[in-house]
């Protein structure tokens, strides 16, 4: 993996080094940085790992699951090389308004800081024509190295690059030099879930998570997209053309539960989950099974979202993970403006069966607001 | 009561009538309403109540509590005039921040708009002399009547007012009108509890929370304060003088658990221990008995904030409500960046027994973050 | 017009009939609401016209703007209907941060609120094979109505849609019933610009606006483009299926310099070049000619972003709106922490000529902030 | 002077040494740092000077005056040490909110982060009679070292502190350790102007300052205040006593035209005002004599806030820093809900003559917002 603008810090008596990944400057000019923990393995035909948390300021948990999940390693022989960037939007996690972390966009143009990574938007047709005399390995590491340098270039960009586009680029690039990439997210109030690409649906069996969204070879600017569409299109290009190879990268958006939130006990059941995969993949020499629960699985177009139909103060009835039959309160709506008629208390439920997801952080709503996200059409995954 | 720039509204077939308050005027011209609710007592003698909710825009439950009261209370006998005005600043309830409510102050001034009552810092030396010759009722209705007729100038003053102190000089100015003040807030992530002026601890045997700050008389720009520190001093001025009568208010602020939270089946709990004080005061006529609960408190001095050592991710481990012990863990702080060494994973914990009473909402802080508010010298209250 | 939620509230003594447009509900449940105020025109055959104000919250001068061509046209005889929507924003116009007003995006998700018009997608061909028996007239009556439906089905969607969506929506249903829409917005620091659509070109020349951008036929998500994509589009279809016509609507963006800035006299220049563009239209009946002066034009892909290639404090020495050679000097980046080195004043210059159009508010600013836009390759415009 | 947790990063070629004073940490774990400047004085007999700037974040041009400051100083013999904190708030500099710096006040608690400093409410009478038997010369230094010591124990307050305290004590402590201290800050749009205790108000005449505010011996939070509020009181007491001395200290807050602008050659005027300043004191070797301006002062009882009358839409009328005589226009009011009526337009003015200050930096505005402050009651400064 090529580092940008990272410098070694300090070395430890643990199996990972440390340095710090620069991905920006603040107004007073002091660096962004991020820490950067490698741990190097010792079997280079091994996948190499990248996993990242908390690019979303207020989405705490997945660097404590980065913790425990270093902490365990130190108990197994490390394969492949595993790069950990927690804490990996300085910016965002420092800002604060209130008593709680404006961390899901750039406070100064509103642009979510997950939907700023880069759409190489390469002519894949014209790419593999020229690279197609290469054996499997090779194409694989030119392609590698194509995304890795037009982010370099993207980073280069003479009139400058916008200061959410910096940061995204820098981990994108990162994240392109490894074979499995994680990022850790979580849910304002959630239930743990799993973004998972079609082609690699198989992997939802692995971490400890029981609710999982299938999703398709669409780029909406997230981590996850940027790293795994590119080769998804390459693969099927390939196919096309009579050339079949699996998709050589996995990438995958963990929903750990709610933001605002550490769990030092439920995060090492996470890092667990985690370790299951890796073991699966052969990143670790040891077997870890995966925890043994039911997991369900649900398609992206399935997957709604319910805005609130009038404004008022909400109590939110139907709990996150947990089933909810057609008809069944999903919330409650009270408008002490109306106190004394029939529309003072409103309960809404919603006319399919569904498995709610997430709902909103704040109990007083707009009309309009994003109230709850649901899982329909749900279905087990084996 | 005087109202201020209150229009009736409608009639309803409860007991209550609506008419709405005007606090101030937004940018686009839309005039800043609270709703107001009105019982007519039946009995002139009994005392008068003013109860409002959500002066600070995240605290939403009191509303709730305040739709639970006024639906019980159309199975009781009303004596005493009771004015509702939930939703009481509408300009906090508004003003969202990412996913939560920026409602703690004013977010063009930063002032806490619960410090923005008015300080009458009245000469009551001089007030005193001139109205001693009157009997204790006449005494009370001009003392009244100065503190509503400072409101009113207040609120005409040429050079204008902040935003703020329209909104609290407006709202003061009817719980001036009212024997018996309740402001209903809520904590951040906190227990129930209450802040009692020292001389009517008795009265937090009633209400259904089981702890209460005892406050000496001394003006901090709360409403509680406002409304009884200058009938406190006045009958402290009095005894000096050898004429003794009770404070003839009583005003509390009422902590209702966590922000951002409704819960409907809790608000009846809490507007039952308001039933149960206002029986006690004789505002209706049946008796309503206080919820049966051990109760304690502990003198304002004692109630002690404890903020962050340093910055990191903050695992919330004690518990509010439960008594903590000395060198229990309080939190856990965690630092990524200082992974590999000791300062990696911090337990902290208070060298003395406490009872943890609310912490801070985010799981993230810079140093200086008020982490908790604990009550320190804790005692039954009988 | 079919109007949407209006109440008429007032008739004046003036040509404009006021009513209130209710665009969304805030969480106290009061209406969201913006004026409307509409010029009944004489001459049915004659354009009709949508002007509408402060969709960012900053951007106030439209509203003074409209102020004044609302007085000027008293003086006129109006053939067109007119209807104009000052203060169409009223969340954003209302959400106030620190001294400034925080009206370019939702402050819940941080959505643009200009980002929001709705995408209608239509399926231009299968639309065209089923109405082109209809002579023009009646075409176009059936494709406006078209749009009207997909609006109104929009905003009845019954999983609810997000705060800013309905905003939008509600605002383009109005603007897809009038022959000419207006859309009046600001920049930050900026000079007066138009955004104009590459087939209206010729309309540049009425305003009084020297400077204008010649957008192509691509959605963003803005109002003007809401409006005339479809309308391009299926004046484009049409044409290649042999049916010749001219797009029969108009819609322009007006950046009428720089926001949370009100100036009266200079909303009479701006008023004045309106009038001139709708007396050209036939909208009013009188004869009112541009404004004499030099109109620059750039084509949007010449629109250039300048971010700041490092953090620091900013000096902006290129004035807007004046043309600026290569090498001069753009900004001065000044950075006390390097003080006593070389990087601690940097001059800062593009290696071409350009016109800057307008600069970012603050004058401290994180690596990244997009510090100004400029035109480059500007040409006259006759 | 003590300096605080600073660690000396660089020597350069100039004159002063840089180290970074440490004021916080972030929720990443970042520490928050302020660059200091120090000038070692070859006269130990010359009064020591602390100059800072930027304590609110937007109110950027005091760090340019400071660095034109420095710039000047190589050309002159530096008598007295002199300590220069520019970007004295990082945190405050780097909290962005849209286009503009949310500097003004903690976004987590809203306290201005100028009312901040330590009050010590020493007791003044005890200390006097304890050390009275000192000469001047060990009194005051006994005193000095009082005050820092009192800061130093502040800082290590077992339940912790403030975010916003610790970085107000942190620099307080520098201060304490100089003879003269300057706090340079901006107004929102604002004419320059010095905030002067009343017992210093003929050194008005050596700053580049047309007006200036004279104001008494009452601490309300801010840093001048926090300065000589002790030694005022200390020189009182004494004289009391019999002891006459001068105030040993001066402190100024210089209030250097508008936040969120910078402008070098402005600065440059204002570094040679300071130089004027320091030269009288004997600071600096030779003579730099006050630019030639009228100058004006008023005391701060006479100092008025004007707040909106009603919401709207302004047009700020009156020119900051130029006389305006009563009934003359101060703004516009539009009310664009009101078009068609007496309220549409409203000009508002004041009844007395006055000195615009300062004005509002938003163009729309709720009810109370604080449009202008003035002078009144102006006299001349010789």
């Amino acid at each position: 993996m090529t580092s940008v603008n990272s410098i070694t810090e300090q070395a430890n008596d643990y199996s990972a080094t440390m340095s710090r990944v620069e991905v920006g400057e603040l107004a007073t000019g002091q660096a962004l940085t991020a820490p950067l923990f490698s741990f190097k393995g010792s079997d280079d035909a091994a996948p190499s790992v990248y996993i990242q948390a908390n690019v979303h300021g207020a989405e705490v948990q997945g660097n404590a699951v980065i913790h425990q999940l270093m902490t365990l390693l130190q108990d197994y022989t490390v394969l492949g090389d595993i790069h950990c960037v927690p804490l990996a939007n300085p910016l965002g996690i420092n800002q604060k308004s209130g008593e709680f972390t404006l961390g899901r966009f750039d406070p100064i143009t509103g642009v979510n800081w997950n939907r700023e990574y880069y759409d190489q938007s390469l002519d894949i047709a014209s790419w593999f024509t020229e690279h197609q005399h290469f054996a499997d390995k090779d194409l694989f590491s030119a392609f590698r190295q194509t995304l890795v340098n037009n982010c370099q270039q993207r980073l280069a960009n003479p009139w400058g690059i916008s200061t959410g586009h910096r940061l995204a680029v820098t981990l994108q690039h990162m994240a392109h030099g490894a074979d499995i990439v994680l990022d850790l997210h979580t849910g304002p109030k959630s239930a743990k879930h799993l973004y998972c690409p079609e082609y690699d649906a198989a992997a939802a069996a692995f971490f400890s998570i029981p609710l999982s969204l299938i999703i398709p070879n669409e780029f909406g600017g997230a981590m996850d997209e940027a790293v795994f569409c590119p080769w998804w299109q390459l693969t099927e290009y390939a196919a096309l053309k009579g050339r079949i190879f699996d998709v050589p990268v996995a990438a995958f958006t963990l929903e750990l539960a709610s933001q605002e939130r550490i769990d030092m006990a439920d995060a090492k059941n996470d890092a667990l989950g985690i370790l299951a995969y890796l073991s699966h993949r052969g990143v670790i020499k040891e077997h870890v099974a995966p925890a043994s629960m039911k997991r369900w699985g649900c398609y992206l177009k399935d997957y709604k979202k319910f805005h609130a139909p009038k404004a008022g103060l909400v109590e939110y009835c139907a709990a996150v993970g947990e089933p909810l039959a057609a008809g069944e309160p999903l919330v409650t709506l009270l408008r002490l403006d109306q106190y004394g008629n029939d529309n003072a208390v409103t309960s809404v439920s919603l006319p399919i069966d569904c498995v709610p997801v997430l709902h909103f952080a704040s109990a007083s709503v707009h009309q309009g607001t994003e109230l709850y996200k649901v899982m329909t059409k749900v279905f087990e995954i084996p």
